[in-house]
């Protein structure tokens, strides 16, 4: 994504220390701590500017959220969003992450989101593919028996590379639409900032969810 | 279904002749003449009281419609509702269809709905259930290409076998739920009288879409 320049990035985010979690390999396994109760924590691994994870957070607040995202001046859109709507049950998390159970315990989270993800196009860079199967080895020690991944993208390749990388697996397939938007499964679908734009200009969205263990 | 008796079937049936088709082998390559345009024919396997398929004709009225039922007194129930409801755009035929292929000319359809059918449990029963990958094949003959095949079942073990006999097949999946009526994709969704009862006990719907060819 192209951002605009953002002034004192490091500054502004500072005003949302509460929701921010930094230094994370020392927080693994404490992420209840962090949230203040046993609730469910489920992840989104690249936020965005966070209409999604604000969304699910505040039509859920049984359950516990965190977002991720490696771009400083985005996660920036995101904190200022979660401040504004008052989800106390979201936090968030700069920087990259390549590898989740660093910074999740066995058996932590109820649940990942994947929205809109870097395709990776070349070949060569497949492994980098947040859907590819060292990936998803990963999402599944750090959930509990019964946690779904959900993806969603606009990219055909990168579905078809996921349906594959899903089949390797042997994950079970709860949910498949190759065109969220035209099928009959919108209504209860949280959208993203990307998704809304997709919608509008009429581009397939592909979604599945899947079993992690 | 364990039906009841009902009396003066032949004759009762005989009042509905111009809704059915009979003579199957002879009206193959001519169904557009049975309903008199050119608009696409889709056709359902085992209509049952034709509550699925007469909700279709009445919703798509540039769309015809055929639906297929062996049991006589069953059939009667559908063609009374079809004539109440006067969607000319359907057509009925009595009797088992061991093969699509006798009744259809190749390309002469443009979609198959498969709701609730017979599971047929054991093993050694494999070849009749209409999910079979010989029964799969006769579908694609007879279908243009971008036709889908739609299938709806409470039961699971048809469901995984379907999605083995799919896979076998190399067909795509466009659209896949493991629980309809708790899912997302519920809007547009035309039931079955099967499926309202089973919707009203909470009985889990797998529902999955192909594209044939």
């Amino acid at each position: 994504m192209r951002q605009r320049k953002v002034k004192n990035v490091e500054e502004r985010l500072a005003e949302y220390a509460d929701y921010i979690i930094e230094g994370t390999s020392l927080i693994k396994g404490k992420w209840k701590d962090s949230f203040g109760n046993d609730n469910k924590i489920f992840l989104e691994l690249g936020c965005g500017k966070g209409q999604f994870i604000v969304a699910k957070a505040k039509a859920n607040k049984e359950f516990n959220y965190i977002g991720a995202e490696g771009q400083q001046t985005v996660i920036l859109r995101a904190l200022e969003k979660a401040s504004r709507e008052l989800t106390i049950n979201t936090r968030f998390m700069t920087g990259f992450i390549n590898d989740v159970t660093d910074i999740f315990e066995e058996d932590e989270l109820s649940g990942i989101f994947l929205n809109f993800s870097d395709p990776w196009p070349k070949d060569r860079h497949a492994k980098r593919r947040l859907t590819h199967k060292n990936f998803l080895e990963g999402y599944k020690k750090v959930s509990k028996a019964g946690s779904k991944l959900e993806i969603k993208t606009d990219n055909e390749e990168l579905f078809e590379f996921t349906l594959r990388q899903i089949e390797t697996m042997g994950l079970e397939i709860v949910e498949l639409t190759r065109n969220l938007h035209l099928s009959e499964c919108t209504s209860k679908n949280v959208t993203t900032e990307y998704e809304d734009k997709f919608k509008a200009s009429g581009k397939k969205i592909q979604f599945v969810k899947v079993i992690l263990k």
